[in-house]
């Protein structure tokens, strides 16, 4: 893959471009001092993150109709409190956390990066958030998207990427996947997307992941959007 | 209406945002020159942008499948050159043309209306345009637009504005449809949505618009973006 046959690179977005577990810290601390309780926050965010793939599986898979990501985190957070025994959180207490995930912060490479690369390539997102979540993820931290693409738009989990190439107008093969997950890349390349695999060690604030396979068959691996932008050429 | 009762301003595009006239003056006049014809390109311009509605109608009413906007674009060129007996361009020479509706100006006082507008509410695409068309004029242009909804991603023309206000996650009347076109007004108003009419007395190469009755019935009635930003208290 040479940078001059991408036109457009396409974002998967929780661990990839913001920090998750970072902000679910953040606000949950706030949480905490406010209505004195003491929870161990990186717990639950795993937890919620963890249920993540199984409310995503009901609807992909059918047993249930479509629903914005809004409505799947807000089910998680309430089994997820339930589990580790969180009472005495109200509901607009509750329902404020779960837009948490509208307010999460960007790796500190992400905006530097995406200046570089927004000026040769389109930059689109493809997450499971829906478009409210993005943009205002978006406005709050100034990430400058051309297009906010994905589940919602595509409705469907995961967003299709060839929904995605189709309304960028482009063969797959002109779109570049950016994404901290092996599995949404390998979705990616069997519709035809270049690939590349973004190391964000801190994802689950562990300093390591262990998804990819040490011959992953991927046309980029790099370890921030610095170096994404190095190798692209921008 | 008052202007904390607005989160979200949803744009008509052509006319409203762009000058698609002075457009196609342009780039005409340099076909012209590189091929070596006599063109009226004012006449090319209102007979092509008069040949819009009635394909768009083709689709709306069922006649054909949907499809995006440029082929109706390119059609529509092809029907408008035959008819004023215009010969002897290219095939690739009409396709690179058709692309003149990616490339359009946006009228002088877009840009800073919209900075200062961008401060406080999310501004999104309502536009008949495909999303590649709205993503290449916005990079050219700087447009800073939150997120390009519409007609390629509702597949409907004209875009339904209660699928835009669904995906923005609000209730229709959070929503102001900023357009310069009377009937476009009229259908958001009819689906719930604020709206705002913005004289763009250019648009036919004329100094003037007809199409606002004496009584619109309207929320706002404003002369360009920096009045609207004025209303609006940003």
């Amino acid at each position: 893959m040479t940078p001059d046959e991408i036109e457009a690179l396409t974002f998967d977005v929780f661990g990839t471009v913001v920090d998750w577990r970072g902000g679910i810290l953040r606000d949950g601390a706030a949480v905490s001092a406010k209505h004195g309780l003491s929870v161990d926050w990186g717990r639950v965010a795993d937890a919620w993150r963890g249920r993540y793939q199984p409310l995503l599986s009901d609807v992909r898979e059918g047993r249930r109709p479509w629903v914005v990501l809004d409505q799947l985190h807000r089910e998680g957070l309430d089994q997820v409190l339930a589990q580790f025994g969180i009472a005495g959180l109200d509901a607009a207490t509750r329902e404020e956390f779960v837009r948490v995930w509208h307010r999460l912060d960007p790796w500190p490479d992400v905006i530097p990066g995406l200046d570089r690369l927004r000026r040769r390539y389109i930059l689109a997102t493809l997450s499971n958030g829906g478009v409210r979540l993005t943009v205002n993820m978006a406005k709050r931290a100034g990430l400058p998207w051309d297009a906010v693409l994905g589940a919602e738009v595509a409705q469907a989990y995961k967003p299709s990427p060839e929904t995605s190439a189709r309304l960028l107008d482009l063969p797959p093969a002109r779109c570049l996947m950016v994404a901290a997950h092996y599995s949404d890349l390998v979705a990616a390349r069997e519709q035809g997307f270049r690939t590349c695999y973004v190391w964000r060690r801190e994802e689950w604030g562990t300093g390591e992941k262990n998804d990819l396979p040490a011959d992953p068959g991927l046309d980029l691996v790099v370890e921030d959007f610095a170096e994404l932008a190095d190798r692209l050429g921008v």
